[in-house]
């Protein structure tokens, strides 16, 4: 376990890697989950204001999780997420992007109902490979503190509570 | 066509209907976009804070969308979304469950820099078969003004912009 509420300092910035995008996938995604024409229809994506095929805000925002998870939370003390603000997505995401996901803390506290945990609010930001940005969003999450985990021989595990 | 932005009124609520979610679906999502224990394995789910499997927040939402999608967007004059604020899961989703999806109108305005889009904020929210909350959030969409589709004769697709 490398990553516990300690080591969300603010300021710190994690580089979390990039993942390509196909078209076969913005379709196969939006067709199960956000199955509007110009994410599932490459003519009539070519004849709306997008001009093409632009994957779904879910699908993006999805596609960060994973690299998220993979280079932060699933090596972290994490608790759970109880929510996310202020998601944006200032440009479109197309067949054949690659992003490239970044996560940068922005504050971190003390759980006051729960002095062993911490809470760490990150800006999550993605951007294509010509270096512009196609998803913000501002994510809150739970990490176990070093000294409980620690006082626990491991991770603290008590149970589900309102922790804000 | 049947909703533009003028069928938007404040207090609106618009009943989504339902979907089952099943536990292959939630080890499917979450091994492609959110691979936490808690969210992939059943036996590792057990262990944990929540005592078995739940749905990765990113699915829920996706699963709102596709309800959200099918009983207003897709039969809309939609021109996208800038962004959603305030997700919230108070509560897990769970294998077998069944979530209700709601949509309530909280504010419409005229855009400002498109005289012909309205900008729509709605309420999202979600219940279990147990009328227990699982997600809200505030969603924002863009929608063609009734008069300026019927200027054109059809949708008005005036290209990408930045509306807000």
């Amino acid at each position: 376990m490398t990553f516990y509420f300690e080591d969300f300092s603010v300021g710190r910035v994690f580089e979390l890697g990039q993942c390509a995008v196909s078209e076969e996938e913005i379709v196969a995604f939006a067709t199960g989950y956000d199955p509007q024409p110009f994410h599932t229809d490459r003519v009539a994506a070519a004849d709306s204001m997008f001009g093409g095929l632009i994957a779904s805000g879910v699908h993006t925002m999805a596609l960060y999780m994973r690299l998220f998870v993979e280079g932060v939370l699933g090596d972290s003390a994490s608790q759970g997420s109880p929510g996310i603000d202020e998601m944006r997505w200032p440009a479109p995401v197309r067949p054949g992007d690659t992003l490239r996901a970044r996560y940068t803390v922005a504050s971190a506290r003390k759980s006051r109902s729960r002095p062993e945990w911490g809470i760490v609010t990150g800006l999550a930001s993605a951007e294509n490979q010509e270096g512009v940005t196609v998803m913000t969003m501002s994510v809150i999450n739970l990490f176990t503190r070093r000294y409980a985990a620690e006082a626990d021989g491991r991770l603290a595990s008590p149970g589900p509570v309102a922790p804000l």
